[in-house]
C-alpha cells in the first residue's frame, strides 16, 4: 500500500572498486583529488558501471504555497510563487540559467499553489490544495493530500528515468516553506524551533523571534497526533513541494537513479525520505552547504558534507544544481585523465 | 630597472557599482547568490565591465626542478617533473582536462628541470638552470637567475593579454616545491617550519619531519642575507616556477587581467607578489583552498576566502582551474538572470 517503503536498489559494489583502482591508476599523488575522486567513485557505484557521467542531468522544481503564511513568517508575499513559476520556465531564474549552463532537463511542477486556475507554458499544474492548511491552526494536510504530493514526486523521478537522466536535482519554490521545513525538522530531531529555525529569504531579528514562536506552537499542536511518526510529521506541518521531494527522492533510490541534494528544505526532505526508508541514503550525493541556519544541523544528521559551501541561500535547487559542475569535473577527470602507465609516469614512491 | 615594483592597474568602481546594482535587480532575494554574486562583481570591477565573463581562459604551467631534493624531502622522485611536461601536453594530466573542460588556453613552460636538453611537443623549455642548488647548502637561486624567472612569467602574461585572455591561471610542476615554498612563507611570515610545512605529495611523518628540519636549518643559513628582504627569500629558499609565477601574478595586475590563484605553493608565490608590489592583490580571485598544511594560514595573510573547498592536494593550478566552472556560472547567473522588471516578479519585501 504505501510505496514508499518499498526496497531500494543495490548500488553496485563491484563498480565502486573498479573506480576505485581506476582512481589508484591515474597521474596524481594517491588521493590528491580527494572530493573529486569520492564523488566520481560515489556515482560510478550508483551507476553501475566503472565510468560515470551526468551528460543528462534532469532537474525540478516542486512548488506549493503554505498556509503559515497567515501567521507572517517569510519576508516576500506570497504572490512570489506564481510570479517565479513563470520564470522558471521563462529561463530568467537562477535555475533555469543554471539548468541552461549544466544541459539539464528543467521541469516544473506546481504542487499547489494559491489563487485560481491558470495555464503556464511548461509548467506542470497538480493543485492537491491551493496552499496548505495553516500548521499553527491545524495540520498542514490530510494523510491523503500528503501521499497524493509524494505520489507527484515519485511520478516525476519515473519520467526522468524513461528519458535515460543520469542524475536527479529536486528544488523548490513556496514562499514561507523554510517555515515549514523547520518545523519538519523539529520533529525529526526532537529539538525546539531555535535550534533549526533561520532568516529564509532575509526577515530581521524580531520577525525570527516571532517565527520560531509560530513553530513551537505548532510543535506543541501536533504534538500527540505526531508523536514519533515520520510520516504524521510531514502532513501536520511540511509543504506540498515537500512532500513531494520526499517522494522523489524515495523514488530515485527504488529505481536507481542518483540524486543531489540541495539546501535546507530539499535536505529536510531528504531527511524525512531516510527515516521513511533508510536505504535512500546511499544514492544521495549533497550539492552544498547553504547560509540557512540549521542546515549544517541537518546535514550532520545525514552524515552529509557537501561539495560546494558558497553561502548561497536560495532555493530553486540552485546550491545542488551548481554543484552539477564539479560533479561534471570529477567524471570527466575520472574518465579522462591517463594512468600512469599510458603516460609513461612513474607512479611508484621513493 | 625592477620592473615588477610599476604600477598596477586600477580595478573599476564604476563597473563594480554597475554589476552590485544589477545584482540587487535580478529576480532572487537580496544577497542571496552571496559568493556568486561577490565574484560576479569583482570581476565586473577587474574587466571593467558590468558583465564580465570568462569566456578565454589561459592556464599556464610553470615547471622546475629544485636542488633541495637532496635532502631526501619528498615521496615522489625527481623524474616526475619532466614525465609529468609530456603528460600536460599530452591531454592525461588533470590540468590538462581541466583545461579542456572550461576551453581554457594550457601553455607549458619549463623554467628548469633537471637533465638535458629536450624537445617535447608543446612545452616551451627555457632552462635558466637546470634545477636550482640545495637551498640547504647555498642559495637556490643568484638574483639574476631569479629575476630571470620572474620575467618568464611576465612573458607569458603578456602573451595571454595579447590573445585576449578573460582570466589567468597559473599553475605548478616541480617535485620537491612544496619544500621551497614553505621554506619563502617562512620567511615572509617569519615563522618556523612547523607553521608552515606539509606532507605535499605525500610523505610520512618521519619524512615530514626531516622535511621541517631541513627548512628550518635552511632559514638559520640564509637568515643574515635575507632579513626582511622578500626578493632575497624568493633567491634563497624559492624555486623558478615558483618566481616566474610572481612574476606573472604581478605582471597580470600591471596589464589588468584578473588571475585565479591555486593551492600551497602559488598561493605562496601570490603573498610574495603582494608584498613585493601590494597591489597586485586587488586582482586576485582564489580558487580553492588546498588540503596542505600552511595554505590556510597563507590564505588567512592575504585575507582571501576561496570558492572552493575540495580537500585536493595535487597542484598544476587543479583547484584554480576546477573554480573556474563556478566563476563562470557566476557570470552566466549575472548576465542571463532575469530582473524583477522583466520577469514581473515582487522584489519588494513585505
Amino acid at each position: 500500500m504505501n510505496w514508499w517503503l518499498d526496497a531500494c536498489k543495490t548500488p553496485s559494489a563491484e563498480a565502486r572498486l573498479q573506480a576505485a583502482e581506476r582512481q589508484l591508476q591515474l597521474t596524481k599523488p594517491t588521493g590528491s583529488l580527494s572530493e573529486l575522486e569520492n564523488v566520481a567513485i560515489q556515482l560510478a557505484s550508483l551507476q553501475n558501471t566503472p565510468r560515470p557521467n551526468i551528460d543528462k542531468p534532469w532537474i525540478t522544481i516542486f512548488a506549493g504555497d503554505h498556509g503559515v503564511m497567515e501567521e507572517n513568517i517569510s519576508a516576500y508575499p506570497q504572490a512570489v510563487t506564481r510570479q517565479m513559476l513563470q520564470n522558471f520556465t521563462g529561463g530568467g531564474a537562477c535555475i533555469s540559467v543554471i539548468a541552461k549552463e549544466y544541459n539539464a532537463k528543467l521541469q516544473v511542477i506546481d504542487c499547489g499553489s494559491v489563487g485560481d486556475a491558470y495555464e503556464y507554458a511548461g509548467v506542470e499544474r497538480h493543485c492537491i490544495i491551493p496552499g496548505t492548511a495553516n500548521f499553527a491552526k491545524q495540520p498542514a494536510m490530510t494523510e491523503a493530500q500528503c501521499a497524493e504530493a509524494m505520489l507527484l514526486g515519485a511520478k516525476s523521478v519515473e519520467q526522468a528515468v524513461a528519458s535515460g537522466a543520469s542524475i536527479y536535482v529536486a528544488g523548490e519554490m513556496g514562499i514561507g516553506n523554510t517555515c515549514s521545513a523547520s518545523a519538519v525538522a523539529c520533529f525529526l530531531l526532537n529539538e525546539p524551533a531555535e535550534q533549526l529555525t533561520g532568516v529564509g529569504t532575509g526577515i530581521r531579528e524580531e520577525q525570527l523571534n516571532h517565527k520560531k514562536n509560530v513553530i513551537n506552537q505548532a510543535l506543541a499542536l501536533h504534538q500527540q497526533y505526531v508523536g514519533q511518526d515520520t510520516f504524521k510529521a510531514l502532513c501536520a506541518v511540511g509543504g506540498l513541494e515537500v512532500a513531494a521531494m520526499v517522494g522523489a527522492y524515495i523514488r530515485c533510490a527504488q529505481l536507481g537513479l542518483p540524486m543531489v541534494v540541495d539546501g535546507f528544505i530539499t535536505t529536510a526532505s531528504a531527511l524525512v525520505a531516510v527515516r521513511l526508508n533508510p536505504a535512500v541514503r546511499e544514492w544521495m550525493l549533497f550539492g552544498h552547504q547553504s547560509a540557512e541556519y540549521g542546515h549544517q544541523r541537518l546535514l550532520q544528521e545525514l552524515n552529509a558534507n557537501p561539495l560546494l559551501k558558497l553561502n548561497l541561500r536560495l532555493g530553486e535547487g540552485s546550491g545542488a544544481g551548481a554543484a552539477l559542475g564539479i560533479i561534471k569535473l570529477a567524471c570527466s577527470l575520472h574518465n579522462n585523465m591517463a594512468t600512469f602507465a599510458e603516460a609513461a609516469v612513474t607512479g611508484e614512491k621513493v
